[in-house]
């Protein structure tokens, strides 16, 4: 098994960063970190990586891997425990359409837009923020809340019985929400229970100490009863 | 192995349900495709997938799977042959990696701008295509296909040695684009020569035949030597 000498290269708040950290510590597989700001285009990360995207998982005999779920899948397939997408061809499947629908959908439509307009755009062009693209970002957050209050009321973890990437995707997703003071979950119990659950996890807690240069954390980041 | 009764609820020209379709047809599992066309938010279609999103594999025993790679994934763990996701798990991720490529930033940089501003927009709401938003997209595509003719140049197939869902991605973005008479493969041979490959299976020639109300497709488009 491969799990010596990993290096990850990412940005903090990013949510597919997240999500393959998340899945290293679940694994109990140490890895170094190595800070990245993708739109920099270090011309040293783009020789790790010419499309200039983060994750990226380096192995110690020069092998790099980027993709986040096809990080997220790999790691999987090399370190077998604990497993993170089911034990079945249905229950994969369904671990998958949840993982899919936080990292394309859920992202477009809500952590892409606050994200951008609050905290890189600021960064990257120091212009003023859309409020308009805000509005809408929290809008849809509503919605999507909703529907996680739905599973979350039905199942002991979002994508069934166990921990699985689906959660650790929307752990990782709403965790930057987080970071920027943008969750309230009012009306969502069931969502508010499970993601606490997932927040307490020793797991989670470096990413608890995240700081990005710019802006802090929401006073609730680091508070795990919220 | 569950491969009777199987139906598909496809909208012909969306990429993700043609990589499902491709899917089966390579492992020569037979479906009965159900036309949808998701904007219309069809009460019955709702009750099968209440995300409303397409494809949606329906299952003899009422059981139903959304997600396009959630549902590509399925297929190929339970119907092995031909294997569409490599050996290894360096291989696998390869794949990944390149699905994810073309289903994520290809589809959302290139064809969602032309298929959007060229067809579905006329179709829900009559209003005037976006120029600029067309030309970004035609833009965007050349620094892709620069990408995927480097691959070819370099490999048998997109993802290694073997066809695989990195192909079925690619080839059912591109034959979005190829409907609407947007490819020119000026200055990419080796691109060319790898989809000609994959658009002369015959597993592609149910794709050619498909119609849209609206728009015919490009001449070239039924033409296996383009």
């Amino acid at each position: 098994m491969i799990n010596k000498g990993l290096f990850l290269y990412h940005f903090p708040l990013d949510p597919f960063c997240r999500k393959v950290r998340l899945t290293l510590l679940e694994k109990g597989m140490p890895v170094q970190l190595v800070l990245t700001k993708p739109w920099e285009r270090d011309p040293n990360f783009l020789q790790v990586n010419p499309l200039g995207t983060v994750p990226v998982l380096y192995e110690t005999d020069g092998h790099t891997l980027s993709g986040h779920q096809a990080v997220a899948e790999y790691l999987n397939e090399i370190q077998l425990t604990p497993n993170l997408l089911g034990e079945t061809p249905r229950g994969r499947a369904e671990i998958r359409r949840l993982t899919q629908w936080f990292d394309g959908p859920f992202y477009q439509d809500v952590v892409y837009p606050i994200l951008m307009e609050r905290l890189l755009k600021v960064i990257w062009t120091h212009e003023a923020p859309d409020p308009a693209l805000i509005r809408a970002g929290r809008e849809n957050l509503q919605k999507y809340l909703k529907y996680i209050d739905w599973l979350a009321g039905r199942r002991s973890f979002l994508g069934g019985r166990n921990l699985s990437f689906a959660d650790l995707a929307g752990a990782s997703h709403l965790s930057v929400l987080d970071y920027l003071g943008e969750l309230n979950w009012q009306g969502f119990a069931d969502a508010a229970l499970w993601y606490a659950k997932i927040k307490s996890r020793p797991t989670f807690a470096p990413l608890l100490d995240d700081q990005v240069a710019g802006i802090l954390p929401s006073p609730h980041y680091g508070d795990l009863d919220f």
